[in-house]
């Protein structure tokens, strides 16, 4: 059995930004000599996200307009739904993050992390991601403009 | 250690469904000798998900509308929702999705993808799918009616 | 090759609660004497969840707010979100989840599970978890005060 571990590190420009990490993973499992395993792609951060999915730069606008519209930034809604069985118009409270109360800022970056899962197992066969023809990995910062880290475990043999 | 590699393929008839595959992992766990280890079942596809819940028609019925409240097709919600810490009805525009001008109309099912996840890593103990009483392993197909693909692979002794 | 299995157990006091078990996690690392490899941490309830965030009790409050507006308790909400491209009003029926025709009442816990994920694979590196400065692992109890499960497999050399 083999084990090998690398880190990747980020400072992105934006706040918010998604980045294709796809080439680098499959590097370190090149490097890792693992025929046949598993490797682990992980943020260490609780306001950052990996995901795979699509190269397509409208799909990722989509994502990201879309967390925010669950995830917003400063409060967070309560929702009041129309009662069980019921229709009619939907009201909210927005609840400013108890976590700011710390003096941060951020309490929808840990929700967008939450929401998109911080992390991905990829098969490898035959030495190679076993990924499908769109699968692409990303790394998703919530809170950029700081030096964030990716570890990536490759365990097999 | 053992490795063992196989792939499930789905052409589903709906658009959307889902499909409990408990039965066929623990057949490939089986097959693959572990005893003692972990599989990855995990979509080879971006409009597809892969979950651990319950076998209750009622509840994918609940998930699906749920689903489909949250990353509705043709559009996603920009919320417009109060502002921090007040009360009020709730605003939403209905942006098309950007991705949509690749050709495509399925965004919802990439959203989907992220927000159900796309992969399971189940415990082997005993050479067993080491799962709770009501644990069953679901394919979530959100985009479907063609040829689509999941990975299953196992790692052990 | 090394393999080591433990179950944690979780009677909650209250119906929705989220308990910190990076320790034991880290406990049951030390036990299993491996070095370099993966551990998983996975619920074996279909109402509960496993994830990685901050140990900040206003952000436990967010979470937990925040979660039940997206998946309130008793109806899931069915959205209609205003026409394509369009701004206006956002008005939605509660519908009563199919799920309670099981006689069961704990609809929203399901879909929590599934918005929050079950469970997460944690790096273990010279013998530790390899996680960053902020990272905890939380069990998220969602359908609580019964007698609930966690299973931790440890894996690697």
């Amino acid at each position: 059995m083999k084990t090998y571990t690398e880190y990747l590190y980020f400072t992105t420009r934006d706040h918010r930004e998604y980045i294709r990490i796809t080439d680098k993973v499959e590097e370190i499992v090149k490097q890792s000599g693992v025929n046949e395993g598993m490797v682990l792609v992980s943020a260490m951060h609780i306001t950052a996200g990996v995901y795979v999915n699509d190269a397509e730069e409208g799909l990722i606008s989509d994502i990201d307009g879309w967390l925010d519209s669950l995830t917003p930034y400063g409060a967070y809604p309560k929702v009041k739904w129309p009662k069980e069985g019921a229709s009619g118009p939907v009201e909210a409270q927005s609840i400013p993050y108890a976590h700011h109360r710390t003096g941060e800022d951020n309490g929808d970056s840990h929700l967008k992390s939450i929401l998109v899962h911080h992390q991905v197992v990829l098969p490898i066969t035959e030495g190679r991601l076993d990924l499908g023809p769109w699968q692409q990995v990303y790394y998703a910062e919530f809170d950029g403009k700081r030096r964030k880290r990716v570890v990536v475990k490759v365990m097999g043999e």
